[in-house]
This record gives C-alpha cells, structure tokens and sequence, in this order.
C-alpha cells in the first residue's frame, strides 16, 4: 500500500495509491496518517479497504504522517558516496539528527539566509511502525512500516565551517522533505536492491542503488536502536549515494529556481522547486 | 514565578511555588504548563494569580512541560570543563540534540543496557517562550521563558567509541532530566553568575559558576537561531562546568544505587536515583 496526506480545499485528507495510479480519499475510513495508523494491526486493516470504492481525489502531498516523531539520519552509508569524498569507510553507523520538521513531496526547498553551500542527499527513508529497544537484526524490519523517498538536504558551509555538529547544517526549514507517500515493506521485494537517482533542472546528480550500503536497513534499525528507543512515527534517512553537490568538481551547489527531482525505484518522487529565503 | 507540574493521586497538576516554599496548585486557572503557557502573555497572566488563594499539594515534580519540545545541547562551553578535558576552546557553540523525552527532576537515571561509562553533565537549561530564527544577541533573551537545571547524561562509551556522533551517548531513556521547575527569567538577576554543584552521594563531583561559559546565553540562543528555528517549549543545554567523570583521575561512572543531586543557584535541584536497565 502507497499511503499519504493530500492537500485539498477541504483540508488535508489521508488518501491511497490505488492500482492504476490515482488517488483514493480514505476519509471515510480514518480521519488522517498518523504513527499510531502505521502499526501492523492498522495496516491490516486498511489493506483491507477496497479503494475502488473510495472516492478519488488530488492535490498535492503533504507530509504522509500528521505526527511524524524524530528525523534520524545515518551519515557516510554508501561505499561509493564515501569514496567521492575521500573519506574511510566507517566502523559504525553514523548517526545524527535533523531538527526540522519534515515537509511534503512538492514543498519548496528554502535556501536558508547567509547559506552559500546548499546541498542535496537523495536517501532511503525507514518509517518505524512499533516501538524498538534493543532488537536484533533478524527482528528488525518487524520493527518497519515501511519506505519513503527523502532528501537529507544539507548546507555544507553551517555544517562544517562553524564547528559542529553536522546537525547545524541539517536542520534549516524545509530540509527535511519526504514522500510522496509511504509505502509498505509488504510492497518492496528487496529494499537493499533500488535504484536512485536526483536530477537538478533534468540533468542527473546522484545516481545509485541502495545495493551499495554500507550498513543494510535492518543493520541501521538494529543498531540505534541500542542507543535510542525507536518510537512509532520515527523517520531514519539511511545514507545518501554518490553524486553530491560538494563530491563535484568542482562542486555544485542549490540556487534558487532549481528543481529538483529525487526519485527511488518503488518509491516514487520528490520534485521540489529551491527558492530563496524570504525573513 | 517557578512554575512546574506535580503527580498527584489525581494526576498531574500545573502548579507554582508560593514564597514559602509550598507548591500551590493552578489547576484552577490553567489546564497544564504546556510551550503556549510559557508564552509572555500567558506568563504574565499566570503572575498576576494570587497563589495564596491556591491549593497547597504535594508530590513529585514531573517534567514541567506537558509537551516539550527539543532537547539542543551545547558542547564543551566551559572554559574550566575544556581545560579538564584537554580539548581546545571552541571558536562557535558545538550544537547536537538529545533524542529522549525529558523526565522529572526525581525520576531514576537508568543506566543503560551494555553501558560502562554513564557519566553526569550537570547543565544550565533555557526554555524558549517564542519563536527564534536569525535573532540578535540584544534580542535574544526576549525569546526566553526561563531557566532550569539539567543533566546532560552521557554514556561515554556510546558516545565516543562507537562512530559517532556525539548524540548516540546522550539519547537513552531517563538521559534528559529537568527541573524540578522552570524559573521565570524575571527572578534571575544575573545568569552568568550562578553556582553549580553535583554530588553522588554527598561527594561534590562538580562545582562552578555559570559566570566560566565560553558562549553566553544571549549568544548561545542567537547562534543556534541562525540554524535552526527555534520554537515555543524547546530546550537547550548549555554545557556543564568541570567534574565530569570522565574528567576525574582515574574517571569515575554512576553506579546503580549512587544518589546524585545536581543543583544551580536560584534553580532549585535535581535528586535523582542512578538505576540499573532492567529489560
């Protein structure tokens, strides 16, 4: 199931993807996509739903969970993405938070005020469907709700020229967008197996396959959740491969008017339109 | 005004310290302390209440804020704590984020599963009231509420042998205590000068003054605003003075049992029972 949140002019309804594409309005079942609507039991349920029978509707995507938790992000998760910047290959999962909060597929990417180094980082993006302390690795993806398009978006000059944590580079509004929906682990046959790619104005950016990570996603949910207990509703960006603004030559950054379209095979798309910011 | 929330056979209720020490309970005049609640308006109306025509309660502090926000944490901010640390005074506040829930001034410290090294970081707090983003130093202070005392309690093995970053050591369960109220900024005279002491079981384990940061409140609230858009209910720790455990030699670790008080001048104290993680 491809489940999300659509803007419409009756406010934003929760909505299906149904087999041909369109959108179905699921409002006549629950009132919207939270955390507590991702749990196993509450997905049975409305896999159940037959979707022909809802209405259909558009507009465009608004975060696909109301109560999204924390956004946790694994820094340096692809082979290829860390030799692009010379860096070792690391022993452990780097882990870190962005502080914003997350935006809609289509939402504008703003380029915050002084940034000179907007970036981007197309990722694997990990819903955690129940709660997760301590779990192994073989009991890990019981943990998932499923999988989402994400861009770690990062102003490379705050996170690195102004001394720590990455964290200050990550957290400016609008860097976190996801979507344009989540879709269930039921649905992906091998998610250590996608293609993915980010174009900027058409031309290609980042190109790769979540087959080149370093930790796989049942290693990354393992692993935090020794350190923090998983609650549902948590986000987990999982890395970003290669073809970042700063691993060019030389590097490449955001301006405003450039689109950027972040796509995952599965998954979907972000397109998302950079502008500048306005105080 | 200190204002808090107290667990009573009831549940929890809002309540304030009268200028006798005695918690009064405001259920009367608000429903719970929440981020709205700590808005100037909302402040201002809260002082204008006759606590003596309240309740008298009593009962363990809970956090005080029902819906606090994010936990920021500023490292490193002590000149004498750097100096015990070896580490070079930085040039910008270093900013990582606790992932845990806050928890009341007298909750247990749970020492976590596989940890060795679970150390205290007794810290000045600061509430946001309003928004903040690209604040100047002379303006930063008007988006604070107020001040508590915090722990930043770190498992030093999490976070410094396991590939970073810094967050991975600061996030278990029960590692972000606060109160046990905050203080209003009106009734601090001087921030940057009040005295800090922990001790574990009547061992002073630190002592300093807030008079040693390296970045000021004012400065610390203006620089993480340039990052991140700080919102009502959030909190930030704004590093810890020398005596450490880490810092002592040889270092010393909580141990289940061990009792620690942590307290700040004009802020009242934390008192806390180090616990082991049960399952």
């Amino acid at each position: 199931m491809k489940l999300c949140r659509i803007r419409t002019a009756d406010g934003i309804k929760p909505a299906a993807v149904d087999a041909a594409g369109a959108l179905r309005d699921l409002s006549g079942h629950i009132d919207d996509v939270t955390a507590a609507q991702i749990a196993p039991d509450a997905l049975r349920a409305l896999a159940a739903i037959n979707l022909d029978a809802c209405p259909v509707i558009a507009g465009a995507p608004a975060p696909f969970l109301s109560d999204a938790r924390r956004v946790f992000c694994i820094g340096l998760n692809y082979y290829d993405h860390a030799a692009e910047m010379n860096m070792a290959i690391p022993d452990h999962p780097i882990l870190f938070m962005k502080a914003c909060e997350v935006t809609g597929a289509h939402d504008p990417i703003i380029i915050p005020k002084g940034a000179t180094k907007t970036d981007w980082e197309l990722e694997l993006g990990v819903a955690i469907g129940t709660r997760a302390q301590h779990v192994s690795e073989e009991k890990a993806l019981d943990h998932v709700a499923g999988y989402f398009v994400g861009n770690d978006v990062s102003e490379r000059a705050f996170q690195l020229e102004f001394g720590g944590q990455w964290m200050k580079g990550k957290s400016a509004d609008s860097f976190a967008p996801v979507g344009p929906y989540l879709v269930t682990k039921d649905e992906i046959a091998d998610v250590q197996n996608l293609s993915m790619s980010l174009e900027i104005n058409g031309e290609q950016m980042q190109k790769g396959s979540t087959k080149t990570m370093i930790f796989s996603v049942t290693q990354i949910v393992a692993h935090v959740s020794q350190f923090v207990t998983l609650q549902p509703g948590d986000l987990i960006l999982t890395g970003t491969p290669p073809g970042v603004g700063v691993g060019h030559k030389p590097p490449r950054f955001m301006k405003a008017g450039d689109i950027l379209t972040a796509e995952i095979e599965g998954l979907g798309a972000l397109r998302q339109e950079a502008v500048a910011f306005k105080g």
